[in-house]
């Protein structure tokens, strides 16, 4: 689990939420400033009094939208959990960029149960439905919960075959938009036994920058990736490239080199990636599903633990001028994780105090 | 090359001929008596002796059988080449059970270039024929000759791919034998640009038994072995394994899990096998064809040099009794190779001293 207090009140994850609802701060730059500030709150008043000082247009998230948003999902039977809640996926914690909080609608108990991902091409062969039906289907037998996109194609037969043992789809927009539309039953059949998660705000639709960020999470609550189907650079790829980043196991279907949708999936084959052909190959090399979680896969990214954030700031500073730095020079100087250098940088731009270049160079302003 | 007597004139040739055509005797034994009496006339000689103290029905091939086969070699423009000829493949010396002698159809020349065999099922699909004509093409481009085996399907397509740059088919029956009968066209054509190898008796029709003996020699004249579409338990994949012994790459074309035509080839990349979709996946993995052979692939096996025939024959002997022995207690006890026991029991069988017994076991005779 990250560094953060001990279990928080309905307000503090109201605060959570504003943080993370508000501009320019992803997961990372969240928990950076959650440990600069302690807590979401202090976080909060710090970057009003930082973006009042600098007369910029950046724009937090008003507790009036938060609450909106915390009521919409009482709402509609939809959860928000934040990472440090008992329901909240323990396996997701492990990644640097961990979501604070998830929207949630179905059922929060298969949440934190071994799951493996089933992914693939959208405009999959009938041979590739067929088959990630069955593999979701036997891996479900052997109690494992299937995870998977909602996408056409592969994704979809992979929710279908594992309807009955419990599915996971994690999704690229806001918990309350279904896309592609066609997918609202099975959407809600999912609901019924599985979980649909979202990481995004309410009522956000999904473009296509959206979806290699979903994909971190569909490995991430995963202890294993099978990939059916995927063509060279396509968002399954993204996937085994996330789970192998994230210590994933990753398995591949292979296929005829004359089929454009094997590239993928033989190419990964040829990196290391166990082949694939029935449900026994991917059971034969996970550890029984009732094996508790590696403890590589429970811990928290623990980097941002050694920051001394107060000498981290002067020494920074020092380094900068009106002549434009490289932030890669400021990383090598200081030996920290670019995205710390990048949460400075953040406050100071709000404060006006730097000024940011092409060719990701900053320049103190006069 | 094995160890036998210089360069060696016409009636040499004739009693190597002899000698391998003659009942019971295969490549190995062939190696083995050579290297216990010098010469294959020496061999001849002595088993004659034998044959007669042992008064067998045992029948050594006739000296007129081994000229007529020459003769008709000569006549129908195929030549008879022994192992210890400039032309031999060079590359087949390394193996323990090289042939003495080879019958060739066609250009002497191609035999000692290098070579990439291309193996898979009679029953393959479009899909696997397109693949074999093409890689064929591509890599006889790159300056590799094809081996194959002449049998429908993906052999087919493999000599049809490379008939330009040069291809070689080692067929399982007699030289003058064309199988299967459709491929008659084919068989001339490879002989026009490549050649047709034997290492069977003239006018041996091919059963059963004979197919695993020739794939060894596919694989044996290849520098590597591609096997595109091979069901389990196929001949492709005994191909495949004596690729394995002999120290040759394997490699193989990926398939659908659907498709039994694929078992084998994915289970060979599972097992290890470089996976391939292009002939540009074979050419990174081979040295280029200009470079030399291998010094390993040119020695030849050498496991017959040391023995000590007179002293080992005494001491195996002794061993034997009225009450049958195990041959593997025989070849464990003695430390040397279970062929050259074997050369001991069929000289001691011709004389009639010993007797089989189910269960590979042998005793003295009263």
């Amino acid at each position: 689990m990250h560094p953060t207090p001990s279990p928080h009140s309905a307000e503090d994850k109201l605060s959570w939420l504003r943080l993370i609802r508000s501009e320019k701060i992803g997961p990372i730059t969240f928990w950076q400033l959650l440990n600069r500030y302690g807590t979401a709150k202090h976080a909060l008043e710090a970057l009003t009094r930082l973006t009042q000082r600098g007369k910029t247009s950046y724009r937090l998230a008003s507790e009036y939208e938060a609450e909106k948003e915390l009521k919409f999902h009482h709402k509609q039977g939809f959860s928000l959990l934040t990472a440090l809640e008992p329901e909240f996926p323990q396996i997701l914690c492990s990644l640097t960029d961990c979501p604070p909080l998830l929207s949630i609608y179905g059922q929060l108990d298969i949440l934190n149960q071994p799951t493996l991902a089933i992914v693939g091409a959208r405009n999959s062969s009938l041979n590739g439905r067929h088959l990630a039906e069955r593999l979701a289907t036997d891996v479900g037998k052997a109690g494992w919960k299937v995870a998977s996109g909602l996408a056409r194609g592969i994704d979809r037969f992979a929710h279908q075959g594992s309807l009955q043992t419990g599915t996971l789809a994690v999704i690229a927009g806001g918990i309350n938009v279904i896309y592609p539309p066609e997918h609202q039953d099975l959407y809600h059949a999912i609901a019924q036994t599985g979980a649909i998660i979202s990481e995004m705000p309410l009522s956000l639709h999904p473009t296509a920058n959206h979806f290699p960020r979903r994909n971190r999470l569909i490995s991430g609550i995963s202890r294993g990736v099978i990939v059916i189907e995927a063509a060279f650079k396509s968002g399954s790829l993204i996937t085994a490239h996330a789970a192998l980043e994230q210590g994933r196991e990753v398995f591949a279907v292979p296929g005829s080199p004359l089929d454009p949708r094997c590239r993928g999936t033989n190419n990964l084959i040829r990196q290391g990636a166990a082949l694939v052909e029935s449900a026994q190959d991917i059971l034969s090399v996970m550890e029984s599903p009732l094996s508790s979680l590696p403890a590589e896969l429970t811990q928290s990214s623990t980097f941002l633990r050694a920051i001394n954030w107060c000498s981290l700031e002067t020494d920074v500073l020092a380094d900068l001028s009106l002549t434009p730095t490289a932030l890669d020079t400021l990383v090598q100087r200081h030996a920290v994780p670019v995205q710390t250098i990048l949460t400075l940088l953040l406050e100071w731009e709000l404060e006006g105090r730097i000024q940011r270049h092409p060719g990701n160079m900053v320049s103190l302003v006069l």
